[in-house]
C-alpha cells in the first residue's frame, strides 16, 4: 500500500509539494502529557527497548497535529550498545567506561549493530505497522563525531576537553575510533532501512565542539563516508550539522538529499551559503513557541517565506522542541505552516 | 610615568607593534596554583570585594608569563549589585530574585553604579598601583543582553527560555530593562576609567542566545549605545560578541576599536567578514592548550599568521582559558607568540 502522504518524501527528493511538509525534532516527547503518562510507568531505557511503547509514543504527536512525517522514538546513543559501552540515562546520558586513551581505543570491541540493536529494528517494524502508511517514518543515528564525543566524554560536556585532547594527542587512533564508529553507524542505518524506514536523519548535534579547521580535518571525512554509504540504502538522507553556522559550507559538500539548518543562522542566509539547488530543513527557534500566538505565527510564516528560495523546504524547528512547550502552541505552528500554503 | 609596554594599546589603536601583543581571557584564574591558594582562604565574592587580593591575583599571571596586558580580576555580574539583584556564587552564579514578568521589571530599583560598585573601583586603583605601569590594565563589563540574561534566568541556562519569553511577550518592557541596564553599565565603565583603567572589554558572552534577527532587533541597539558611550571615555574599547560566528557581521557595525573573535570561526574568515581595516583579537581554541607542545605551537603560529591580514591583531584565546590547563602550556603559548615576531 502506498503512503497516504508523500509531501515529506517529495520535498526530500527536490520536488515542491502543494503544501510545505512539517515535522518537529523531538515531536514525540516530554512536552506531551500522553508521553509523560507512558514515562511515568517505564524508564527511558525500558521505553527504548519496548517496540510497542516506541510505536505508541512515536504516533502520539500524529494524533494531535497534522504532521507530515513520524520519527522513530529512540536515542542517538542506543548505538553505543554495539560499541561495548554501558550507557545509562538518569536522565542525562552517562557512559560508565569512557574511552580516553590510546589503550582504551585499542581495547574497544566493536560489535555488529545487528547483534545488539535488534530491539531498535523491532521498534521500527512496530512503528511502521502502527503508522499503516499514514506518513513516512524517519530513522536516525548520530554522526560519528557526536557519537564519539559521548563515548569519550562519558556524558555531557561544555568544552569537549577529553575528546579534543585525544584528537590532538593521538590523531591516528582517534581516526581509527571515528572509522570504527562510522562502520557500525552504516550497519545500523542499513538495519533500520531493512525494517522499512522511509528516510534517514543524521544528527551532528555537537558539530560546534570543533573549530572549522579541526572539523574539516577530523570529522567531515567520516561524516561524508556515512552520508555516502547511507545514500546507497535507497532512502533520502538528511544531514543536520548543528551548532555552528559557519559549518554550513562544509555541510553543503555532503552528498545528502536534505541539509538541516539550526536557528543560529537566518534561513535565507543558509540557502545563500549552500546554494538554491539544495533542499533545506528548518529552522524556527524552538523558544518561539513561548511567544504569544500572533508572534509565533508571524515567525513561522517568516521562516516559510525564506524557505521559498530553496529548491524545496521541509519546515522544522532549528533544534528539538522544549519539554516546557504548550502543545496548543505546537498545534498553532503546524496549522500555520499548512494554512500558509492553502 | 608612562607605560613600560604599550604594544597592546598600540594595537588597539590600529598600529602594528614590533611584536604581536598577547593576553588571555581568564589569565588570572583557577589554572594557576597560586590563584587556588588565595581562593582556598576566601570565597569568590570575598575575593572580588578585596582590592588587595584582586590586585594580587590580577598580577599573578604577569609574574609567570610575558603578557602584554593585565585584566582586572572581577566578574561581569558584580554590576548586578547596582540592579538590586542578590547574586551568589556557589560556584555557579545564582540570582535569588530573578526578573521574569512585566511587574518584576516595573518594580526594579536601578541604583547608581558608583553607590554600589566602589569596591570594584578600589580594586582598579589597587591593581594600577601594583602594576606600577608595567603593562596596561583592562577593565570590563558584560554586554546588556548578557547581563540581562543572568538577571532574568537567575543563573545558567541552555535555552534562555525566560529571557526570550519575556522578550517575545513584553518587548517594550524588555527594551526598558535593556536600556536601564545599559545606562548603569555606562556609569560603571566611567567609574573604572576614572580609577585609571587603560582599555575596556565588553563581554557579550551569550550573544548566541538569540537568532541573528532577534539579536539585531533586541540586543544590538543597546550594545551599540554602550560601545558608543564607552568610546567617549577616552580609552580603547574591545567588543567580544561570542558564540555565534554569523553575528560577526553585526559586531562589525559597532564603533569599537577592537573586535574580539571566538574560536568558532577561522580568524582569516572573520577578518574577511569584518574587513581588513579592523583590529581583531583572538582566537585560539582554549582546548588547543591540551595538545602536545609542538601541536600547540603550530596552532598558535597559524592564528598569528592569519591575524596578519588584519589592520592589527591582539593574540588571545577564543574563549577563557580552561581551569584544567597546565601553566607550562600557557607559557609555551605566550612565548610562541613573541618568538614568532622576533
Amino acid at each position: 500500500m502506498p503512503l497516504a502522504n508523500t509531501s515529506f518524501l517529495d520535498a526530500c527528493r527536490g520536488q515542491r509539494p502543494a503544501r510545505t511538509p512539517v515535522w518537529v525534532m523531538r515531536q514525540a516527547g516530554r512536552y506531551l502529557p500522553e508521553y509523560r503518562a507512558v514515562r511515568s510507568k517505564v524508564s527511558f531505557t525500558e521505553l527504548c527497548h519496548s517496540p510497542q511503547l516506541c510505536a505508541e509514543v512515536t504516533l502520539q504527536p500524529l494524533d494531535r497535529f497534522d504532521l507530515d512525517a513520524a520519527i522513530l522514538f529512540s536515542d542517538i546513543l542506543t548505538v553505543l550498545d554495539a560499541l561495548g559501552a554501558e550507557v545509562e540515562f538518569n536522565p542525562a546520558p552517562h557512559v560508565a567506561n569512557p574511552v580516553r586513551t590510546l589503550s582504551d581505543i585499542d581495547g574497544l570491541q566493536f560489535g555488529k549493530a545487528d547483534d545488539h540493536l535488534g530491539y531498535v529494528y523491532d521498534a521500527v517494524s512496530a512503528c511502521k505497522k502502527a503508522l499503516n502508511n499514514r506518513v513516512p517514518l524517519i530513522g536516525f543515528c548520530g554522526a560519528p563525531l557526536t557519537t564519539a564525543s559521548y563515548l569519550v566524554e562519558g556524558g555531557g560536556t561544555k568544552d569537549f576537553l577529553n575528546t579534543k585532547r585525544l584528537m590532538f594527542t593521538e590523531p591516528a587512533a582517534f581516526g581509527r575510533l571515528m572509522e570504527g564508529i562510522t562502520t557500525i553507524l552504516i550497519d545500523y542505518l542499513a538495519g533500520q532501512v531493512r525494517q522499512g524506514i522511509d528516510a534517514i536523519q543524521i544528527f551532528e548535534s555537537w558539530a560546534a565542539a570543533l573549530t572549522p579547521e579541526d572539523y574539516r580535518e577530523h570529522a567531515l571525512p567520516h561524516l561524508t563516508r556515512l552520508v555516502t554509504e547511507a545514500k546507497k540504502l535507497g532512502v533520502p538522507v538528511i544531514a543536520f550539522v548543528r551548532g555552528n553556522a559557519t559549518l554550513m559550507e562544509q555541510a553543503a559538500t555532503l552528498p545528502a538529499d536534505v541539509l538541516g539548518v539550526d536557528w543560529s543562522i537566518q534561513l535565507s542566509r543558509a540557502i545563500e551559503v549552500v546554494g538554491a539547488d539544495k533542499v533545506v530543513q528548518g529552522n524556527l527557534d524552538p523558544i518561539a513557541l513561548f511567544a504569544p500566538p500572533e508572534v509565533l505565527a508571524a515567525k513561522t510564516r517568516a521562516v516559510l517565506q525564506e524557505g521559498r528560495a530553496a529548491k524545496a523546504h521541509i519546515f522544522n524547528l532549528g533544534h528539538g522542541i522544549s519539554r516546557h512547550t504548550d502543545p496548543e502552541q505546537m498545534k498553532l505552528l503546524v496549522d500555520t505552516v499548512h494554512e500558509a500554503d492553502a
